[in-house]
């Protein structure tokens, strides 16, 4: 601890960011839970160019201990904590993006922190430091962005304890941003999560060596109580998976490392911790750590959807938020409540639950890059190329671009084929029920596969709401390429986020003979639409009924007709008659039906129930 | 700690017990990990009478800091740590019973610990007490039945790390153990668990007054690093969910208690921990902490199956393995574990992972009781029964009892419904399954409910290997009371704990309609069967089929005839036909079959893909 604050100069941190920039702002800075700070300087880093119209600002926000320096600036420079994900050419494209991400009130990197000379005292702040929130970290990037005369961010973009800093600054500042990515973050921590800051806490309080907090320029720290916090800080980073794989199964779980500590090295993952909580010590500080733990622990956006919609309520941005699915400290609960949300307030977002066994630490891996860095790279690609269209049509109103088709890079894997086993161009039942829908039409499309309807619906007018729900993570990340809205939700557990009456139509499209609870997703679809329209196969169809009669056999019926009894997705077998009279059952009014011969391309006019192998039809209450 | 120690009496803890007895073992007794004890005493209560032929013994291991007092002795005593489960009319019920409850090596309540004098120098050990194993304990749990003539065990019972010891006893000691019970346990710590055993072990050696361990006498001891382990042990013991409900839902998370303490009380959660660490000082010792987690943290059982089950190869009881769903610090998986190994060794188990939200505690907890409660007593009850049929069988050759509905209690609901709307005492297909199947042949039963099946074929034959398979906890506790063998697994998910030709017959009886992996799990059971016994409903069934030719309707299908094509459980449908043709795809023989009118309550002998509406089929590769 002493080497760190031997130096005359506190923010000391500055000094190992040689590409760090700062500015500070004179006066009286004052903080949301009372007190206040003078003269606070932040630190920041830049990569990119800001472009003529100041309009390609992307604002990072970094998590609990990291700092300014998200990426290397060149070859020579130290990697940053973020560098799988920006630079030229990566998923945020400095050749395109302007990128700033500033460091956190009460770090010890650079930004006013509890090392800062207090101007006041001519020391240390110490323990005389101030609480500060997340809220007084957005306000400090609000005042930097207008000392940078920036006042449109195309994204804020955070991870854990950095998200928590973009639901604010979506939501404060909402004229200034177009965009807002999260990624494994939370509206409000756990009493668990909480639970883990205490104890940490409590440990680095109870260190002999902690004065208080007025431990700078003694001889020794508190490093014992920093470090047995930031050991128990790691193990809740990893997932009880990825810790089998490193310590169990890559080694041996009784085979320590032989490192030089004063704590226990008896396990693998003992002499791992060890090493972690020593190696903290040597970069950071225990009164920042204090700080900016409590800055979590007093984020408090909502605890449950209700409330965190309310203070979602002013955004206007687009969002994406994505999580991890073995993420016990910011659970992905916590990010599909923003979600739901959002969806509340009638927000444009999308969202994956990453499938991941590395944790929350899974945001900073290699591991997911292709995915969660492939889903920034197309959203603000979306954002990017939306806001260029308006400016072209501001300058030209006859030539409008296809904002959403535009290749940015040819990473789509070609169009997928469906279960008809031709491209969806071809569908039939898909112009039914473009036929269907008036062009403005505000739809929701539950299981929409990779967008093809809600392409066709967007093609058709720019300005309708359109949703897509879908379980499949790649079928979301080709709804996010092609500039969609879609959340990742099983559609058998209900439409619960959604208020009634939210969407005109909701289409259930060839997939009502996939899913087990038939019943509620239809009440749900009637709930959420004022009309639902739902396509299924037509057991009654003449062929199929005549083979299982003549020949005691199966017919392969509905939309996967290369598979069989045993294989096929489909769990729900119906006619057309059955399906009216489970209408009339449950008191649903059949408003139009559209009946088609899949095998011969044909609408059907005439006997449907005999003569259809699918049908759409359009339901109200 | 200062008062816990100026007593000249080291064993201080076995005075606060008035009921604890104690053995003293003069000599020599030698650790596993290296080093010996001398003069060991145990500590131990006792509930119940012994009875005359001194075999209904249950032993009791408790967890990490538990001790002797599993229960009162009477009104006036204190209640233990299982009073909800131990007692006259309780689940192990000390009318019936003989329960005793061991204190172990190295804890601070009575048994032999680092606050014991050392005979050696007329010290306590402190510092210099030896590392201890769960193989310790088992070796002086051991030699203390010998000490009480006991030879004979009817069940090791434990929780947590109390049942690592039950693993030991059973295999160490097969002749005398009959049963074996386990909750909540693990055959070797997660690098997880380990890791917060850890940084709790680093945080009581880093406390200054910790004195390398020799801190009895002194005015202060590392009270505050016990403290900070014991707060972290305790978010452990929880689940998200239960601290979500305590500390979000019951109280205000911002609301904290007002409790005299030198920890942080910011938030509900951050008094709750401080109050937990700073109470636990009173009761416990910071050396005997140190002892006892090593001691769990070294038991290395296995960490896979094939190592787990060598380890349990020389077992000779009957199993109930129980977890629960939340639990994280000790995982359902480890439980799973332990359970495929005994199933690949060939060895009585039952298995149910109890849904619960209650985290690791939940044994402890009055919540889930009636679930493992009631368990724990149909599995003892039937030990103790068929003890007593052998016993009686040995005196009079000409009685004997139908230990399997013996009614003990009656807890049960009465006999389930089935899909046919009539009890499964009339059940047809059942009488075909039985007819297909040898007497004494050793059946798996896929889905086995309530264990109808299993009971007919026990009831023919007590000597065949019989086993069952299902995903209901309730069927479960039904197919326990009545004495058979059923582990909870999901059979879509496979038989991969099985070997090759483990049973001669695996059945799948009225099920195969209701599970989505058919290839998957018929090939299963050709690898883990020799024969494969197959029932299902008969879509081609002319009754069936007319109606959906003639009136385009779908028919009511199968076992369920209540259920309509929305909410039917079946999502597979076939013809007999079908399954033949699948069988010939496959490389499946049919060796037998049998057809059934379940309809009209016959069986079929002509034109069965038009006559019958189920059939039994019997396979074989």
């Amino acid at each position: 601890m002493a080497d760190l604050f031997d130096s005359s100069d506190s923010q000391r941190g500055a000094f190992e960011l040689p590409y760090a920039k700062s500015e500070t702002f004179p006066g009286e800075f004052t903080l949301k839970r009372g007190g206040s700070l003078r003269d606070v300087t932040v630190v920041y880093e830049t990569y990119g160019e800001l472009n003529q119209e100041r309009d390609n600002v992307i604002l990072l926000s970094h998590a609990l201990t990291g700092d300014s320096h998200v990426a290397r600036h060149n070859m020579d420079d130290n990697p940053g904590w973020w560098d799988i994900l920006i630079g030229p050419g990566k998923s945020i494209d400095t050749n395109r993006y302007y990128v700033i991400c500033t460091n956190n009130l009460g770090s010890c990197r650079g930004t006013t922190g509890p090392t800062s000379v207090n101007p006041e005292t001519g020391k240390p702040y110490g323990a005389s430091f101030p609480e500060v929130t997340m809220e007084d970290n957005v306000k400090l990037q609000k005042m930097l962005m207008d000392a940078l005369g920036i006042d449109k961010i195309l994204a804020v973009v955070g991870g854990s304890v950095g998200g928590m800093m973009c639901l604010i600054w979506a939501t404060w500042y909402p004229e200034m941003v177009k965009g807002a990515i999260t990624i494994a973050t939370s509206p409000c921590l756990t009493s668990q999560a909480i639970a883990f800051d205490v104890v940490g806490r409590n440990a680095i309080t109870s260190d002999p060596h902690f004065y208080g907090g007025d431990y700078y320029g003694k001889p020794e720290g508190p490093s014992v109580g920093l470090a047995l916090a930031r050991m128990l800080g790691h193990i809740t980073y990893l997932s009880r998976e990825s810790m089998i794989r490193k310590f169990d199964v890559e080694t041996d779980r009784c085979n320590a490392r032989q490192i030089e500590t004063q704590f226990e090295t008896e396990f693998a993952v003992g002499s791992y911790l060890a090493h972690q909580g020593s190696k903290f010590n040597e970069r950071f500080d225990a009164n920042s750590y204090i700080t900016l733990t409590n800055a979590c622990d007093f984020m408090d956006f909502g605890d449950n959807v209700p409330e965190i919609a309310e203070n979602l309520a002013p955004a206007q941005c687009k969002w994406l938020v994505m999580c991890f699915s073995s993420d016990w400290l910011l659970p992905p609960y916590q990010s599909e409540q923003i979600v739901d949300a959002l969806i509340s307030k009638k927000k444009a977002v999308s969202f994956v639950n990453i499938q991941s066994d590395a944790g929350h630490d899974a945001f900073l891996l290699p591991l997911q890059l292709s995915t969660y860095g492939g889903l920034m790279e197309h959203f603000l690609n979306n954002l990017y190329l939306s806001q260029e269209s308006v400016k072209k049509r501001e300058k030209d109103a006859n030539v409008v671009l296809d904002l959403h088709e535009t290749p940015y890079k040819p990473s789509d894997s070609g169009l997928i084929q469906d279960g008809f086993g031709r491209s969806h161009d071809g569908r039939l039942d898909f112009e039914s029920i473009l036929e269907l829908i008036p062009q403005h039409a505000s739809v929701l499309d539950l299981g929409c596969g990779n967008g093809d309807l809600l392409k066709r619906l967007r093609q058709r007018s720019d300005k309708s709401r359109l949703m897509g729900i879908e379980l499949s993570q790649r079928c979301i990340q080709k709804c996010v390429a092609r500039g969609l809205d879609v959340v990742q939700k099983d559609i058998n557990e209900g439409l619960k986020a959604f208020h009634d009456r939210q969407f005109e139509y909701v289409v259930l499209s060839c997939t009502m003979q996939t899913i087990k609870e038939v019943e509620h997703v239809l009440e749900e679809m009637l709930r959420v639409g004022r009309f639902a329209i739902v396509s299924f196969p037509n057991s009654a169809y003449l062929p199929w009924r005549t083979r299982l009669y003549k020949d005691g056999r199966m017919p392969k019926i509905g939309c996967d007709t290369e598979k069989s009894w045993y294989n096929t997705k489909d769990v729900r077998f119906l006619t057309l008659a059955d399906f009216h009279e489970f209408c009339e059952l449950k008191g649903y009014s059949v408003r139009r039906q559209i009946a088609l011969d899949t095998i011969n391309g044909c609408r059907v006019y005439q006997n449907p129930n005999d003569n259809a192998s699918m049908a759409i039809v359009e339901l109200s209450r």
